[in-house]
Parts: structure tokens; C-alpha cells; sequence
């Protein structure tokens, strides 16, 4: 056995995250490690948290990052939010609200499910009826930006259900945070995660989070231990909260930390709205390109992603063989349906640092190239490049 | 708000870890991020997978890195070995026994409790006696090097002894990984886990875990589902296992598994054998300038972790003052006491990257400049080069 160094292909991302990371978050990321309890992390830990509230649009005291993926930090909410014997009323339009119901059953709790079809946007009757059905629900959980599909769903609307119904909402605001308008506070969202992935532009491997006091109250007040020890807020806390002790809970992964650091200090500089508005633009461009070369959108127009953009896959064309063809070729990567989509549509990312101008007509240059007769030819980038001129 | 990106110092990292990362496991850190299907990602992870089997010493199918630091990896192993209503003996000799403790109870099983006094190997008489006397438990869990104290206990003689009374063994091995004789397979260890930042020198954030083929028949044996969806070795399998469709579970920390690896490949370029030596050679000496310090090891000498040394802090001497001057002064972080030994002890470590030789003589120096007259002065360098000119 004698294996070298990896060395990773120069990749355009433009799938369902990870995104593009801007080169001076990967350099961040190679900053020399320190201690996870010098006093220096823990002040970069404040900043850190301070700029994930501006990024939440929240005074939640409990906003942390938590040291695992999105799917730990969607862990974190059910487990400690929820008990044994509870119920919740979960959402499902995509993948990810399948996900929330394995970990409600997993921890005994019963999910109630609220199914749309995929690619649909949550209906609010259903909720309510479901909602007035199970008078002893504790939790509403939904997707506010289902990244298997691409459609957003009215997370104001629902937290103001929840609120009427006497439930703590949790929200998936994994594709959502910093690329589509979101306010914790003004929303009444109880607990929110995300990841640092998608719209953030930062390396995979963390997950934030918020919570507000009642959900705080609500952990405070359990009958039973939260059933993850990695995950127990209560303990989490110790290391997170104001004027806590920094009692050594876990290692932090104290690098990755620094690129979530600089990813929102990008962010702070770029501004939050000017991010939601950048990426609308972009995705308003590529949608002009993808619909002169003839492909339909999966989502309807009111309830699309402008950072993730799935698209049917035409008749008589390979998926696998033109996503890999894009890859090998252009070193481009967009992302495969997942589910009961899975073969039918391409999901095409325009998340955080991927969501430029230049990745736009990179991404519909190379599926026309890629693609041929099968789509409308040499119609596409004109079309993008007006709407980019509009814009600007 | 208007913050700034986060500029870390420099420092030498010899408390119970993070551990001096090498710049080379920085800088792969950094390289460009690609998707976690990617082909070559997934080439990269069967590499890494082979490097850790290596450092393990094993052949276990299952040998993966669990994308959360190593308390993680230790809930992977509880929560994937135990029901509810199972009964697991546990030894606690330091901190990390206590946390197994609560990762059993938290899963509804019972931990029979097997105790030695801090800074002790654990006593394998005693986990005889709990073993006949519990015949119905079906884990016997144990620390391989207790990072709270610093002592080892014969993971050898335990795993014989699970064997014997038909018990599944969960290993914690943290913190010797890499850094001290450890033979999964040839111990007959069924299932361990460890972490990145200790021994391996990598950044915290990542914990290799490995079962054999005993422990996944348990796995794929259980009635009830495991409690955590982001920890269920049933899915995460998916993605790592051999043949396997590379299933989508969760995004893989990209970045953080570029520095694994790289860390693998030095290691695996030093070879295993030599970095014990290695970690072996600089504790001998950082021992010899200690000791003709007047400092007292807590550790007997046959159980003593050469890359976690505790030294019971001296008389009149203030702990916080010590650690907070070598810091401020010499960019020095050393490890304070933890439990019942906080304020009593400090833990020096020399792992991985840390264990140099320059380091020794670093620590050495900055200790006598910081306790002056509190030691004796003057002869802790001489008697560290001296060892140091022994073993070369």
C-alpha cells in the first residue's frame, strides 16, 4: 500500500450543494487550528454566533452551530425539542420531510403526516385541518426550501399556524438561509437549522441553529433526558451560552469554524438582502436560458427556488450519461433527482458563491453542447444574457 | 455589526488535544471543494478507508469516519449495539467512562458500573467479577487511554475477557490512536472509535470508527430501529460500505475528509510502528526535564500514556495563573485537570504533530520560566537532551 496526497478536480458545483466555496473561505479553513477553549476561539465563537443571528434575522440567544451536517442539526431539534409519547405534525413535499417523520418516530414520538406532491408547495388547509385533528400535537415541522425539489413553502404562514394551534414550529431552513428571504423573529419561527452548504458557500460538515425561549422553556421543562448526549442542548449550552462557563462539552471542529466565520462575515459585507436579490437575479437568468432551450421547471413560478432550479428531463435524453458528460467535460456537476424524482429531473444549483453570472452561461453553454438536438440550440445564452442586461 | 475574518494565533498546541496540525493537512484542507458523489470523492474515500483499517490494524469491512467529532463516534457505538432493556458494563477510570455511561442510559439500557480511582488502569478483576456476576450483559465497554488522566488500560486483557463471557466490546481509543500500540483485530476489539485531533494531528471534527463482523451481525440483528437516523450504521453503510450504491445520506464534511486523509498518508508514510516509537521517544524526555523539575507524574509508570502526560501541580503554584502566562507569553497551550482532577493537575500532551522534540525542550523551558523557584531550575533541558541523545 503506498497512497498519495488527493488532489481534487477544479469543480463548478451547481447540484444541490456543496456550492462553489469562495477561495478565501477554503483559506480561512487552512488557518493554523488552536485550541477549543483558548480565549481567542471563544471570542471568534460570539462573532460567529452574533453574525448567524443576522443571518437568521433573529435575537435568539440560542444560536449556535452545531458540530455535525444539516441532518445532525435537524436531530438536534426533534430530540430536543420532542419526548417519547409526543406528537408532531410534520410536512412532507420532498425527501427531507420523510427524513423529520424518521426522527419523531425514532425518538417514540408519533408523526403525523401533511403530504403534498413533490415539487408542490405546503397546503395551509391541510395543515390547519391536521393541526385541529390532533389537538395534542406539540410540534409542527416543515421544509421552508425543499432542496429535493426545489420548492419553497410559506414558512410565515405556517409558523402563524403553528402559533394559533399552541405548537413550536421547527423549520428546515437548510437551502434556505441566506439565499431566499427569511426572518426568524418577525415569523414566529420556535427553532430553525440549516447548513453551511448551500447558500452560505461554506465547506459541508456544520449545521446552525436557533432557538427561541419557548422552545428553550420547553427543553427546560422535559419529563426525560434528550435521548443524544452529542446532541443534548442542555449540555451544548454550557459551551454556547452568554456568560456560560465554556464547560468542555465536545472538540469543536475548531477550523471548520473558521470558514463558517469568514462565509458570514462575506455575507455581513455583502448584505443579506443583496444576497436574497443576487441570487434571484442569477436565477432569473438561467430560467430565461433554460426555457429557450425549451426545458420545464418541476415547480410553479410562485413557489420556485431561485437557488435551486429542477427541471424536467427531456424525452430520450440519459441522465446519468449527460451528467457525467458534464462533469468530465466542463467539470460542471449538477445535481440527479432524488426519490420518486430520481431519473426524471436534473437539479440545477445556484447557491451562495454559485450563484454568478459567469455560472449561469457556464451551466447553459455546456448543456446545450451536451445536449444537442434534443433541446432548442443557440437560443439559450441570448435569452440569459438579456435578462442579465435587464437586471443590471 | 461590522466584523472582521477571524486571524488565529499561532500556537503550540500541547494540551489533550486539538494537536499541532501539520501544513500539509492544513493546506489539503483548503483544496477545492467537490461534491460528495463526485467519482473521484468517492475514490478518495475507499483510500481513505484502506488508510484507516491500516492505523486501526484491521481488516473490518466496516471502518469508516463518522462525520462529527469523536463523541459522536462513541454515541455510533452505543446507539448502534444497544436496545433499550440491554445491559452493558462499563469501567470508569477518568471522564470518557462517565460519558459512556450516559450513552447507555440515555438509550434506555443499563450501565453496571465498574470503577477505578482516576489516574488508575482499569482493574481487570474487578470487570471479571461484573462480568460473572451480569450474565446478561451484552457490551463490555472501556477507555484505551483515559485523555482525562492520562492512563492506559490493557485493551488486550479486556476484549480476551469480553470474548470469554460473551460480550461485545466498544473500545474507546481517542486518544491513542496512531500514537500507541493498538490491534483491532488481533486484540479482538468488536467495536471502536476514535478521533482526528489527537494523535492523528488532524483537525478536530472527525471520528474513524470500526466494528467487526460479530458487531454488525448485532447491528443488522436488532428488533428495535437505532435511535439516531444521522448515527444508524444501516444507512451510513450505504454510502461507505463495499459495492454499495453510494446512497445518499447525509453531505459528507468534504474538506474535513481531504485533511484525514492526508493525515492517513504521513502516517502511513512515518509508518504505524515508528509513530509509537516516535510519540514514545519525546514522552521519555519531556519525563526526564519533568521529572528533574521535581514535577510528579499521577500515572504509574507502567500504565502512563506517553502522549498525555499529567504532573500534579505543585504547591502554591496557581493553575489558571500557569497556563493563562504560558499562552500569553510563549503561545503555549497546555491542558488543565478535568473532574476531579481540575486545578489538581496539568495534562501536557505530545501528540502526533506535537510530539517533537522541539516541542520537549519548548515546554521544558516555558514551564521553568513561568513556576521560577517554585521547581528546581536549571536542569530540566540537560536532562531532557540527554534522553533525547539516548535515543538517537
Amino acid at each position: 500500500m503506498s497512497i498519495s496526497s488527493f488532489l481534487p478536480p477544479v469543480r463548478t458545483l451547481m447540484g444541490p450543494g456543496p456550492s462553489d466555496v469562495h477561495p478565501r473561505i477554503l483559506e480561512a479553513l487552512s488557518r493554523p487550528t488552536i485550541g477549543h477553549l483558548d480565549p481567542r476561539f471563544v471570542e471568534m465563537m460570539e462573532e460567529l454566533k452574533s453574525m448567524l443571528q443576522y443571518a437568521f434575522q433573529t435575537t435568539n440567544e440560542l444560536t449556535i452551530a452545531v458540530s455535525a451536517p444539516g441532518s445532525a442539526g435537524m436531530e438536534t431539534c426533534f430530540v430536543n425539542l420532542l419526548e417519547a409519547g409526543d406528537t408532531a405534525i410534520v410536512c412532507q413535499n420532498g425527501v427531507f420531510g420523510g427524513r423529520m417523520k424518521e426522527n419523531v418516530e425514532r425518538l417514540g414520538a408519533t408523526a403525523v403526516m401533511v403530504e403534498d406532491e413533490w415539487g408542490k408547495t405546503i397546503d395551509l388547509n391541510k395543515v390547519e385541518s391536521a393541526l385541529k385533528a390532533h389537538p395534542e400535537a406539540k410540534v409542527l415541522a416543515f421544509v421552508h426550501a425543499e432542496t429535493s425539489t426545489g420548492a419553497s413553502s410559506d414558512a410565515r404562514a405556517l409558523c402563524k399556524l403553528a402559533r394559533k394551534y399552541d405548537c413550536l414550529s421547527i423549520v428546515d431552513a437548510v437551502t434556505s438561509l441566506g439565499g431566499t428571504e427569511l426572518r426568524v423573529d418577525d415569523w414566529g419561527i420556535d427553532a430553525i437549522y440549516s447548513g453551511t452548504q448551500k447558500c452560505l458557500s461554506c465547506t459541508p460538515g456544520i449545521s446552525p441553529v436557533s432557538m427561541n425561549d419557548k422552545a428553550v422553556a420547553a427543553i427546560k421543562a422535559r419529563k426525560t433526558p434528550v435521548q443524544s448526549w452529542f446532541l443534548d442542548l442542555n449540555l451544548v449550552m454550557g459551551y454556547w451560552g452568554k456568560n456560560a462557563k465554556r464547560a468542555y462539552h465536545h472538540t469543536a471542529p475548531v477550523n471548520a469554524m473558521y470558514s463558517l466565520h469568514e462565509a458570514l462575515v462575506m455575507l455581513q459585507d455583502e448584505g443579506l438582502e443583496n444576497s436574497w436579490q443576487r441570487h434571484k437575479a442569477n436565477h432569473l437568468a438561467l430560467r430565461a436560458g433554460l426555457e429557450a432551450m425549451g426545458l420545464e421547471f418541476v415547480v410553479a413560478e410562485d413557489h420556485r427556488l431561485p437557488q435551486l432550479n429542477s427541471v424536467t428531463i427531456p424525452d430520450g435524453v440519459d441522465d446519468a450519461e449527460v451528467r457525467s458528460r458534464l462533469l468530465n467535460e466542463f467539470n460542471l456537476e449538477i445535481g440527479a433527482g432524488l426519490g420518486t424524482l430520481a431519473g426524471k429531473v436534473w437539479r440545477i444549483g445556484l447557491m451562495g458563491h454559485s450563484s454568478r453570472a459567469e455560472n449561469v452561461i457556464l451551466c447553459l453553454a455546456a448543456l446545450e453542447a451536451v445536449l444537442g438536438d434534443k433541446v432548442n440550440t443557440g437560443v439559450a445564452l441570448a435569452a440569459a444574457q438579456k435578462q442579465l442586461s435587464v437586471e443590471r
